[in-house]
């Protein structure tokens, strides 16, 4: 198909396909003719997994592209392709601090193995430090702040994350059991990725619609 | 405190707290001469919050305002409040498409009882959206999918969101079981916005941890 017909099917305007093509994030069609090239299902494809994690994910087009290196690199493995769309909805990096140590002790205690640089540990330790901050903040200003959970020690940062982790331990270990093994390795990491970043919204989207609901019961609708 | 002492104690520069009291972010403090002024606690809690929601919750300058709006004013309830700080962490309104509708779907069939204009639905609504549009490139191009969630009906989508649902289900009720009755508005609102934007953080957090781990047993660390 044509550019203008790629883009009607992909639902992005001409001009997007175009800055996409320049910028590498979208591979070159088969030239047919000085100025025209014609694409195929792989170019569509790729553009609606651009628009998804752009849309929807939030990602930037340079996060974008990151992602998408590392799922046409047959030399890069799969964990790191998770890695990277893991990465990808990170923040920015973090000087250690001691809630780094204390996501360790965390992970043991949960019998987790993860990789020192993952950046979900840093993403954890950053919580871990700002709710440290406001609970902080509240004794300094003697403002009573019961049920503020305290993060100063293991123990009570295990006690804080338990149910979190607990809600999230079948769900991971089901997540990547379902995984099908006959996938090639690019639709494996292009399913990591996808499902990392638009599945990742859904738990969120849900907990806010349970939460919602629940308070709705408790404190009625004033 | 001076306002030196104020910025030392909260971990930002004099430049930051200047910009917070000249956005209204940060409420002045009580004058004590032409040019200085004296803050309290109030002040130190208030500047660790808003340190909290834009360095870890990621929320732009303007976020932080609405939020804190809701925080402070009295007449808006509570139950807006924990709106605002979803809205926040959501993307901007998109148009109605056939997502919208099985979502409504989805929400009856868990029993959840949950406002119309809710931001979570819209969220939940763009993530099918995005989960459609992949799944139907992947058909076009003649890509094999298996296992690509299919959300072109209720009873697909149902199916696709339950163990996410039923992970967060018991968390969120035991969430807003766990907000003490005896606090002050504005401390149940101000734990709301931070307990939605930390927790949430942490949430992804130990699903990504959980997600590398199941992994690395299932495909071997290469």
């Amino acid at each position: 198909m044509r550019l203008s017909e790629l883009s009607r099917a992909a639902g992005v305007t001409p001009a997007t396909v175009k800055w996409y093509l320049r910028t590498g994030l979208l591979h070159r069609g088969e030239a047919t003719a000085a100025n025209q090239a014609q694409y195929d299902g792989s170019h569509l494809q790729r553009l609606r997994l651009i628009r998804a994690l752009v849309e929807v994910g939030g990602l930037s087009t340079e996060t974008v592209r990151e992602v998408l290196t590392a799922v046409d690199d047959p030399d890069i493995p799969v964990l790191d392709v998770l890695a990277a769309a893991h990465d990808s909805a990170g923040r920015p990096p973090r000087a250690p601090t001691g809630a780094d140590d204390l996501v360790e002790v965390f992970l043991r205690h949960r019998g987790w193995t993860v990789k020192p640089g993952s950046p979900a540990r840093q993403q954890l330790a950053a919580v871990l430090d700002a709710l440290a901050t406001v609970a902080d903040a509240g004794r300094t200003a003697q403002i009573g702040h019961p049920g503020q959970p305290e993060v100063a020690d293991a123990e009570a940062v295990i006690a804080l994350l338990q149910p979190y982790a607990d809600a999230v331990e079948p769900l991971a270990r089901a997540e990547i059991a379902n995984a099908p093994v006959e996938l090639s390795r690019a639709q494996l990491a292009e399913r990591a990725a996808v499902g990392t970043v638009l599945m990742e919204q859904a738990l969120t989207a849900l907990r806010r619609l349970a939460q919602e609901h629940f308070a709705a019961q408790r404190y009625g609708r004033t």
